[in-house]
């Protein structure tokens, strides 16, 4: 049994897994956790994909830039933002849900949604023992991801979640000081403090780099979150998600 | 301790509370957790606001549509997307993050980073004996809540986390059939399963809300469902979030 506050406190992502599946049980109890976040208004508008077949899992791994770990894990979810439901509803119901499906607000819950259930999935793997590692590479090309696992208008993969048993287990990575993600009362402006937080924090990252890699590496922060984003990155997604007739007004 | 599968399955939203503010060590402790969850490619594109002002908790569930929660409660939290501090950091390291921050991808990604940090804080919290309730009624007012929290651009109040001692404990409320979330290898679309599984569980629901209201209600999930996409509401949000240059292109 494993205490709730340290097993959160203990993440790592995983990127080398054991070659051994997670059980149907063991499946069935991470996405039974999924299931119990809270959802907004009720709404549970998200589908989980488990991806058993090797084929498509080594298809997933090249669509996401190559990383082998979406193949070679005890299991790979694609964990999907879901209003297609909602649209068969619609019909079903026979009112017409369209306006409200197509809103930026719903895009909103359905993204929330979704990341709820699967921060259950992951805390839940790791009360096991397993690790796992979030796939952002998946929306590399979602156009392909769609076809590869036959997904509908309105439903959008957001990420993978590799899951398996750790076979090499990485240090944990310093995150921002506390000060500087949490405000009290209003959002601190000071720009002051803002820069000498960040000064600090950007001298631990290079050092937590330098150690690792004996000085090979030693990126500030802010260094490599300006050097990440003066690249334009899948910058297809607007017209792919408002194609799902999502995020269109 | 609490085991990390059970405190997960045991999740149900408190809506009131003890009036008996959290101590700052357990504040820490919520927001510690919060930080340790997975984040896109290092990112860390949120913040915490936690409220303690009464004035402002008053102003906040007033803007909440009049939910007492907010207000009385032990601790209210304010989750936000946060891609002013990137913004700066652009400003800092003199690169034009501007396309990257502005577009739909990194919009996606700070809602999904902020949602999976909330998700730890909501565990972390009950795993405390505390009870957590989600207010996503901040988003009806998101200017006034900007205003209020003085929040500067590209940062976006996604919703509050109401948090405290459980004053009462209502029943959990079923989720719709694991078969219905969990596809296998691919997205399944036999309508025959789809409608028949849904026709269970509106049965499911009806009957869980006569039971509790001794009959008064028993509405199905998918007419809930109808009735509330059937209303538009929030259709501020594209406006509201491409005024705060997100989510542009």
């Amino acid at each position: 049994m494993k205490d709730v506050i340290s097993t959160i406190l203990n993440h790592r992502s995983i990127r080398h897994f054991e070659d051994k599946p997670l059980t149907d049980e063991q499946i069935h109890t991470i996405v039974s956790c999924a299931q119990a976040a809270a959802t907004s208004s009720f709404i549970q508008s998200y589908s989980i994909i488990g991806v058993k077949d090797k084929n498509k899992k080594k298809k997933l791994a090249e669509l996401s830039g190559n990383q082998e770990y979406v193949e070679k894990n005890g299991h790979f979810f694609v964990f999907c933002a879901d209003l297609y439901r909602h649209t068969l509803i619609g019909e079903k119901e026979q009112k017409n849900l369209n306006p409200s499906l197509e809103s930026t607000e719903k895009f909103m819950v359905a993204l929330i949604d979704t990341a709820l259930a699967a921060q259950n999935a992951a805390i839940a793997a790791e009360s096991l023992g397993l690790g796992i590692c979030y796939i952002g590479g998946i929306r590399n090309n979602l156009e392909d991801v769609k076809e590869l696992l036959n997904i509908p208008d309105r439903v959008i993969p957001l990420f993978g979640l590799a899951v398996g048993y750790p076979a090499l287990i990485t240090d944990k990575k310093p995150r921002l000081p506390f000060e500087h993600v949490y405000h009290e009362d209003e959002y601190e402006q000071n720009m002051e403090h803002f820069y000498h937080q960040l000064d600090e924090y950007d001298q631990l990252i290079s050092d937590y780099y330098k150690t690792r890699t004996n000085g090979q590496r030693k990126d500030r922060w802010t260094e490599q979150m300006a050097n990440m984003l003066s690249k334009q990155n899948r910058m297809y997604m607007k017209e792919f998600i408002q194609k799902n007739k999502l995020d269109l007004h």
